[in-house]
């Protein structure tokens, strides 16, 4: 079980977003930028391009949807998008508010919010959701 | 007209992928990494969740093709996925092969190849399309 299928199942604390049938998203616990979220498929799988097209391209809607709601909710220009996904064998798109490019930069050093800040962030982002 | 809809046109060169009725893949020549690709929808839109649905879920599964061709074609563990989109108003999904984390990289030096190796990694590439 993957520490991403941890926390749909409620077994590790998140700051959630959104959930549907088929996936979920919530606060990076390391952001980028302020109201970086992670999106992922409740189904577990590794890479990314491994999910099929039904699955893949729904996904890609609901990122829309959190995209939407953060950008209302964070001040920032766009939102930017980023898959690696090395680390955690669960396949995950980033999210991330930017106001210039090199905000989509994973090897500066990570924001840090408290959990009441982490909170309100979440809070703010999915009171835009539509 | 944006710089991706001249390359589109044929009025730029470019060392291209593939192409259907809705979007179109190059190489990106200051590539991250070898292999980089930039996947454009042909209709110009700065900011890729303005995309419709329809347009946006396409462009997703169009890019998945050219990933899995990527990787069959390029020694690497996978294909990582960036969209900042700052820089040109027409929105693109750059699609790079990595071998570790920090391959996925906009701010170290770009990689140079010389207008040969650049047409052999395309050909290689185009060869793997299914």
């Amino acid at each position: 079980m993957t520490i991403f299928s941890k926390i749909i199942a409620g077994d590790i604390p998140c700051y959630k977003i959104a959930e549907d049938d088929r996936y979920f998203a919530f606060l990076d616990i390391n952001p980028v930028a302020k109201g970086h979220v992670l999106v992922v498929p409740k189904q577990e799988t590794d890479y990314l391009f491994d999910l099929d097209d039904t699955l893949l391209s729904g996904m890609t809607l609901f990122a829309k949807r959190i995209a939407k709601a953060q950008k209302k909710a964070i001040a920032c220009r766009r939102i930017g998008v980023a898959v690696l996904g090395m680390e955690v064998p669960h396949a995950h798109i980033h999210l991330i508010p930017l106001n210039q490019e090199t905000d989509l930069n994973f090897f500066k050093p990570k924001q840090s919010f408290s959990p009441d800040e982490m909170q309100a962030i979440a809070a703010a982002i999915r009171a835009e959701l539509e």
